[in-house]
């Protein structure tokens, strides 16, 4: 299947998706054949507030990249949707006309079943598009929560896109956010209230730490297409210095490596409080008071400790 | 320190939260210490949007409740300023009258630094409180994404707060929001556009399927202190509902040995790593392509099982 995914397969693609969607064991052996440390395709995090007009952008944003003969793959997260999988349905009407590029790939995702939460079936799918040769591959995602700035922290650039009158809470007092954007896209700058709104952010900007490199801020007008281009271009650019940068192919593995870890960690609780308890007695000795779920935390790091110290002198 | 949070000690609390906050061992054995399975307060999360006047709510929530005798805990959660610790200003000065009243806790939280992430140390903090006689004790989240969920996930009531003209987006987009709610608050009622809000927001509970429980929706001005005295009733009544279910108790250990499995299992899967290459090493071996961190994952679980079948066949 990997060989087929490579070679730019929309069933295979489809296929290894549904795989690490259901995480299957089959999906680890995937990742790991389609896992290239050195590529060097991008991947780009679209985020900002409900109302942003982030989907009218992507969709601006494909027609540049198809028209540059780039493959471009999109996954619509929806963070808030962990009941329902996320149908984003008004989203993918709105980016219709790309999908019957079949070089334009387009998926929802809601964060329903992966063990790894939102961001990691996000870093995971996107791995499966950029080994199709998808360059970029964008994540849009919905709201302005934890989820996000989690799927931020998944891309290789982050677009942060604000519009003029979504109430002064999100531009005067959430100065972390800013903090999570590449580059901050002021859309709809045609409407009332613009200028408030650049002098706010940039206001915000200007209580970073003096060290940090401030993201650029640029207007756009996602719906006439103003902007768009110079965007694509800023983008662009960033990719450049990552690209020059000798330490990104190390933070992407380990960022990979923590990803794993986090995933495969809530496995490995599962095994020890089996070999512990049994999982119906553990909670049946927590409600008699006779433990704490946090002394069984506490057993099972030191239980792991003791196996391997073991192990180690075994092998000695 | 346990028995001084007992005896509600607002010193031994906040050095309590300390503790859970940069991730002590001590902060382990006072949960521990502090676990009560059979404990009848409650935990209240207030989510929606930003701007949909949850801070003014929790105000008016905490009048009442004082007005009955009870001590509240408020917890104020900014899950989308993970870098600058979330100061959340605005809200605290909103709720500044209740702030010389002993009998009202009120704490910021950002997620910073936390390892379990903002939904373990909610729960840890508000553990505290609840030990310390807070009843209830009201999580307040900023936005609408996955966070917020889990936030919610953590509490036993959850009330959705919604609010006329934050555009079509968060009413009609997203189903799954809605059923995050046990009770849906419809806020600034006075303000046009309150009935096709509320229109919106039944037509998606209709939507639910049809075994489920439907959230009541509820109007009300915060501003005003309209219909707060009604919702303060309505979620007595769902706490009342909460006691009389035997499996109660059992769900709450279910879900603290869960989160707990999450929190140690990142540490177990670090001494696996460690065990297994020492972390640089890890790291420099997917670089340069010897494997990848999905094989490393695959590794850990078989390291981990078979660890376990040996320890069990050397106790038989």
């Amino acid at each position: 299947m990997a060989a087929q995914v490579k070679k730019g397969s929309t069933r295979a693609i489809a296929r290894a998706i549904t795989h690490i969607e259901n995480g299957t064991r089959l999906a680890d052996k995937l990742l790991h054949d389609l896992y290239e440390p050195l590529n060097t395709a991008h991947t780009v995090g679209i985020t900002g507030p409900p109302g942003a007009g982030k989907s009218t952008l992507v969709d601006k944003m494909i027609a540049i990249w198809r028209s540059r003969e780039k493959k471009v793959g999109v996954l619509a997260v929806d963070p808030s949707s962990p009941f329902t999988g996320g149908a984003l349905l008004g989203d993918r009407i709105r980016m219709q006309r790309h999908a019957v590029d079949s070089s334009v790939f387009i998926r929802s995702m809601g964060s329903r079943g992966h063990l790894g939460g939102l961001a990691g079936s996000t870093r995971d799918v996107s791995q499966v598009l950029l080994s199709a040769g998808f360059d970029p591959v964008l994540l849009e995602t919905v709201g302005v929560g934890q989820g996000e700035v989690e799927v931020a922290g998944v891309a290789d650039v982050t677009i942060l896109v604000l519009v003029p009158g979504l109430g002064d809470e999100v531009q005067t007092m959430k100065a972390g956010i800013m903090e999570i954007g590449d580059i901050i896209v002021l859309n709809k700058a045609d409407k009332p209230g613009i200028d408030q709104l650049e002098s706010a952010v940039k206001a915000n900007l200007d209580l970073m730490p003096s060290g940090e490199k401030k993201p650029p801020v640029l207007r756009c007008i996602a719906d006439s297409g103003k902007g768009i281009e110079h965007l694509v271009n800023s983008i662009e650019k960033l990719f450049s210095e990552l690209l020059e940068n000798a330490e990104s192919h190390r933070c992407r593995a380990e960022m990979a490596l923590k990803r794993v870890s986090y995933e495969k960690g809530k496995i490995l609780a599962g095994i020890f409080i089996e070999y512990l308890f049994g999982k119906k007695k553990a909670v049946d000795d927590i409600v008699e008071g006779l433990t704490s779920p946090y002394e069984i935390g506490e057993k099972m790091i030191t239980l792991a400790e003791k196996m391997l110290e073991k192990t180690n002198d075994q092998e000695n």
